[in-house]
């Protein structure tokens, strides 16, 4: 029996954190019913009030709140440069950013616990690069599942399933990682791991904390040295920072309420209140975001009438094709999505109804139903998917987790308020989980985001950079809300060719055309202080310069394996890349042996570099490397047999006092006695006898490319000085 | 001005201990002389006597001493499977096989500290691979220096030193990994780690624990209940575990003498002692194992007059190679070689002198000269390495460590007694440094021997396998020793074509000639009863059965890619064999789609295995999975489109009581849709329409070669019945 749809009168009751869950569980925040059964609490996720929805049992808080002082409590009061509300994947990448440069920051978050099963589970390939960016990609590569094949099941003539199509997972080449899924606990580890490596253990989840309120003092915002914002918080008792579960013994992701709410009667008082002056504030609290509503930003969009059942199993089946991702159209009950996961389990995401019923609470007509998620269970989950997969079986040796949702998409108008306070991930985009991209572009929210705070905290750069999170990221949300929308609609849909039907070509063409965007390496971000190159009308539109035709300007800098002069290793340039904060400037010098004219050139730009003038000393603390801020990068096209270590200018090989040579910032794009090597040139569309000078962000994206000589120097200091600050020398 | 060169009379006190430092650093043991400063005593690395040589101030201990009640403090007693004594790499490496394979085992040394500079540094490729078996390879990918090229320099027609030849470091294409250099504390911290892992932090190192007697009740040796060795162990202080250093600031590797020592004077009483009762003793204490020298074993062979001094500096220079390894001859100064370190340390082998001075010590007529090495400085070794490097500069920025010693080669006769007590390393073996072999070598003898002995403990196996330790070991470490002796005296020798001189052609050749052998990939062991091939007369001859051709038993089965039939993802097949204890059988089954012949062989095999009659059956207990003996893998050759996951026979896919299928033992040589596969075959010389089945022992070494058949089978039943014991059922 399908899920029975009840009214909206206490949508405030079932609502969840996608902050837990980002995207690839987040139920779109308008789905959340009546409780019926409350036997069972499990005490592993929490919650939050759903900001967006009329709430029966609070107030909608205003923007801005003051009253700190409503406890007895001695207060504690301290300064610091970022906090984080909001412990899921975008929270811990700003904190692995803020731990890895050495920001004060800090995170909490009002779960008790961390996540243990189930929720967000797919990494996109670029994902996995940021984590290859942060030392720890090795862990998904040994414990994730790897996508390297979809196969696409469609009804025969018989009505029958029957495979009609093996494909090619991802984009071959597009990446050294294909699309991995693992469950979120596992992701959140690995950050965990790697914030107390780079911070020395200094820099840890504080839970189960709450924010009470959030003050901005306006007249200090323009102040750099200010702490502009005021957050009080409350440590939570243990009782009050579990989640309250619907009456499912197994782990699920359905929520009737979390009890550690900010306008809750709590259980036991808080054990004690703390004042928090930060400079800056980022929201990555999901989709039912405190600090959304704080800024009073309002996400906006709809839901749909698809309804889904996700179910993580161990299953027993006879589908040939159970641990390739499969995409299975039935004729009349519905759709089902396979993602293989980790060890033998494997993710089922199963169409429940076509559509939801009327509401019957009298709501307006065309007012879209919500489903009961407390009727949900995974037995009638089970029973679905038996029905589409037959003549195929399914039985479950276990099952660890299920959930269900319905789909819906929406985008905040705003990412942040000052530019002191930021929202990122779930709390500004939701949509559904089946391009498997919401943890991922969350994630990267943050990855465009903390840095560029960094930068303005540490002095480095101006403020005005902040402005480009917005702009960069909201192209995305909103790139991705419109994927998601298309496809939810062909996936959900039911195959014909009659009315209300959807092509299933369509479909399959759909996710092949789709398949780059999904790897997450094709985000383009627009012109700005950080990206140099002309407006576009199209965001769907490349910028490349005729000397890199295959470099595009605002997306991120491809891999290659290029060869170290001084020791012969070939070496993927990204690992030469990690995320430490500097930018770089890769100077593509071309063939230097066979051209005078680029020897020359190179010269010229040595010299420059080597003078006290250059614009990387101009930028560069005196007591920090000459390194430390903007890392210069000799890519020469010359043959292994013809040159040496000693045949480049001292700029690219000496940078330290104690005359140590610095071995390791001149690459051949050359043939290695290993081979793998020599053809990064052609693949970046870079003339051997021309070169290019390329500058690089410190998240990997590509700023501007110019001419490898003192004219495009010029252009790449004029750059620089359009936004980084000069060192007090 | 070189070293000067003293008598022998005081040579028990200037001894290495090799445990903690196996063979790139070994001193060979008899080099020892007396000290004159001793101002400093530096406490990092301990030290042994030298059971080789006449000692003065202790007496050499017979094989057997049963003394051990001299002490009034009450005594533990305990049994355990087996002990360790000595935490160095070979230690380590038998350590992590039981706590892999969860064995009731000890490891115990007499230092109260890690090391953490200098010493060994050298792993080779197929060290990396056993590395990568057990989980850690991505730390050395990470953290050492990799070797790609090599460089020579020799004299010009000025006698100044220039390039003559660029090379590949290595073989191209014998392993994924390439030799790598990193310190020794390094290493062993990543034992450490995986170590603690496996056993869940149950096996680690104790310390300072010293041995002071073993005595084995010959009449239990043949009971496999009993626990037929007593080894009496004391805890030393802190004071009395440190090791006595030469007079430098420096860290370095010239010893004096370890407090320490069994029969010493302690300067502290004992802290306790303990009696513990072993089935098995290892002794991978060194090259002055005490182990060996209570077996009453003396190793065989001879010092030679080279000397070298070892400096770990950074180096400030000129030379353009300085990061890659290079070996350069001057014209009468000697011969340096030059191995890049991890960071930007490099380390030098600088030859000190051409010949030791003859004894002055009324020695007889041809005794070897040792040389003092109290007079050996960092100073004093720079200044030889100037010369040769003439006109190349050199300087130095940071010295990290430096050490002397004389060259020699010697192998023990015996590595075990009672197929009870065995020696592995530098107890077994001492060599030069320089071809990086020593640390593997040693590492690679725990490894082919301890899970041996878990399987006898575990009841697995007849304790006749035991006896193939000495067989495959002693033959690698005579290979090696064989090839030292060329090495260092092409290394050694002065160039030129007169008498007494050397050709650096001839030496360049035999480099180029050994660099598969220095791999540690071609090491081939020969035929016995976990061998199974014809008996050979010369060592050096490789065999392989007509089936696969370039498959050698006695040889490590080599990596390489495969496809996982069930998803589609590519493997380096090594991946999915991992240092677990188990057999592996390999069904090369041929293009079962294209030969009825095949396919029909495919169905009989899968028929037996699914039979209560199988020898994997018989050989596995009940209570444990059917694969944990004996693993059962598909490699088939059919075309990828044709062929689906069920069309296996259920013995390589079903093997669950849960009815849940294991999809992780089936793999096509076939191209992936990300490509980069579909090759095995041919590299293993299987032919795709006739095929092969293999069977790999649990350290990766091909056992048997042949017919994917029922007569293959049985012929592996057969062979299995030769050394495995049925289980229990």
């Amino acid at each position: 029996m399908p899920v029975s749809i009840a009214d909206t009168t206490d949508a405030d009751l079932l609502v969840n954190d996608s902050s837990t869950m980002p995207a690839i569980l987040t139920d779109t925040s308008d789905a959340d019913l009546p409780v019926k059964d409350s036997s069972t609490v499990s005490p592993i996720i929490t919650d939050a009030p759903d900001a967006d929805l009329p709430v029966k049992n609070f107030s909608t808080t205003p923007a801005i709140t003051t009253d700190t002082s409503n406890t007895d409590q001695p207060i504690k009061e301290s300064n610091i440069d970022v906090l984080i509300i909001g412990a899921g994947p975008a929270g811990y990448m700003a904190a692995i950013w803020f731990a890895r440069l050495g920001i004060n920051a800090r995170i909490i978050d009002k779960r008790g616990t961390k996540i243990f099963t189930g929720q967000a589970d797919g990494l996109q390939p670029r994902a996995l690069e940021v984590f290859n960016s942060f030392g720890f990609a090795h862990r998904p590569l040994k414990e994730a599942s790897v996508g390297f094949e979809s196969c696409y099941y469609e009804p025969d003539a018989n009505g029958h399933i029957h495979k009609v199509a093996r494909k090619v997972e991802g984009v071959v080449g597009i990446s050294r990682f294909n699309g991995s899924v693992i469950h979120q606990g596992r992701i959140e580890q690995w950050f965990t791991d790697a914030i107390d490596e780079f911070s020395n253990n200094t820099l840890q989840v504080e839970r189960p904390l709450l924010p009470e309120s959030l003050v901005v003092d306006e007249s200090k915002i323009h102040d750099q040295s200010a702490y502009p914002i005021t957050v009080t918080v409350k440590k939570l008792s243990d009782d009050d920072s579990v989640p309250d579960q619907f009456g499912h013994k197994l782990e699920n992701g359905l929520y009737r309420q979390f009890a550690g709410d900010q306008e809750r009667e709590f259980a036991t008082p808080p054990e004690s209140r703390e004042i928090i002056h930060a400079k800056y504030v980022l929201g990555t609290d999901g989709a039912h975001s405190w600090v959304r509503k704080q800024l009073g930003i309002v996400p906006e969009g709809e839901s749909t009438d698809y309804i889904w059942g996700v179910l993580d199993i161990v299953p027993i089946t006879n589908l040939p094709d159970i641990r390739k991702r499969c995409a299975i159209h039935s004729v009349s009950d519905g759709s089902i999505m396979i993602i293989p996961r980790e060890g033998d389990l494997v993710r089922f995401y199963i169409q429940l109804k076509e559509t939801a019923r009327e509401p019957e609470d009298g709501s307006p007509p065309g007012t879209k139903a919500r489903v009961d998620r407390s009727k949900i269970t995974p037995e009638l989950i089970l029973e679905r998917a038996r029905k589409i997969l037959h003549p195929y079986t399914l039985d479950v040796a276990e099952t660890q987790w299920f959930t269900g949702y319905q789909i819906g998409q929406r985008v905040a108008p705003k990412f942040e308020k000052w530019e002191r306070v930021f929202i990122a991930g779930d709390a500004c985009h939701t949509h559904s989980p089946k391009a498997g991209q919401g943890m991922n572009i969350s994630m990267m929210d943050t990855f465009n985001l903390a840095w560029k705070i960094a930068h303005v905290v540490q002095g480095k750069a101006s403020p005005a950079i902040l402005s480009t999170y917005e702009d960069e990221r909201r192209q995305v949300a909103k790139d991705l809300i419109d994927y998601d929308f298309k496809l939810s609609r062909l996936f959900s849909g039911k195959p014909g060719t009659g009315d209300g039907t959807i092509s299933t070509d369509e479909f399959r063409d759909f996710i092949d055309k789709g398949s780059a965007f999904t790897t997450g390496c094709t985000v383009d971000y627009g012109a700005s202080a950080l990206v140099s190159k002309p407006p576009r009308e199209d965001s769907n539109i490349k910028y490349a310069s005729p000397l890199a035709t295959e470099l595009f300007i605002g997306m991120r800098f491809p891999d290659s394996r290029l060869v170290m002069q001084c020791d012969g290793r070939p070496w993927f340039i990204h690992d030469k890349m990690p995320s430490d904060g500097r930018w770089r400037l890769i100077d593509f010098s071309g063939d230097i042996k066979s051209s005078p004219t680029l020897a020359a050139q190179l010269v010229a730009v040595g010299h420059y570099f080597s003078s006290p003038e250059s614009f990387i000393a101009k930028y560069t603390p005196a007591d920090e490397r000459v390194d430390s801020v903007i890392e210069l990068i000799l890519v020469h096209a010359s043959d292994a047999n013809n040159v040496e270590w000693d045949d480049f200018p001292l700029a690219f090989r000496s940078r330290d006092s104690r005359r140590v040579m610095d071995y390791w910032k001149i690459y051949g794009d050359m043939e290695s006695l290993h081979g793998g090597t020599g053809d990064a040139y052609e693949k970046l569309g870079i003339k051997r006898d021309v070169g290019a000078l390329v500058v690089v962000r410190p998240d990997g994206y590509v700023s501007m490319v110019t001419t490898p000589d003192m004219r495009g120097i010029n252009e790449v200091g004029s750059f620089f000085d359009g936004f980084l600050i000069p060192a007090t020398r």
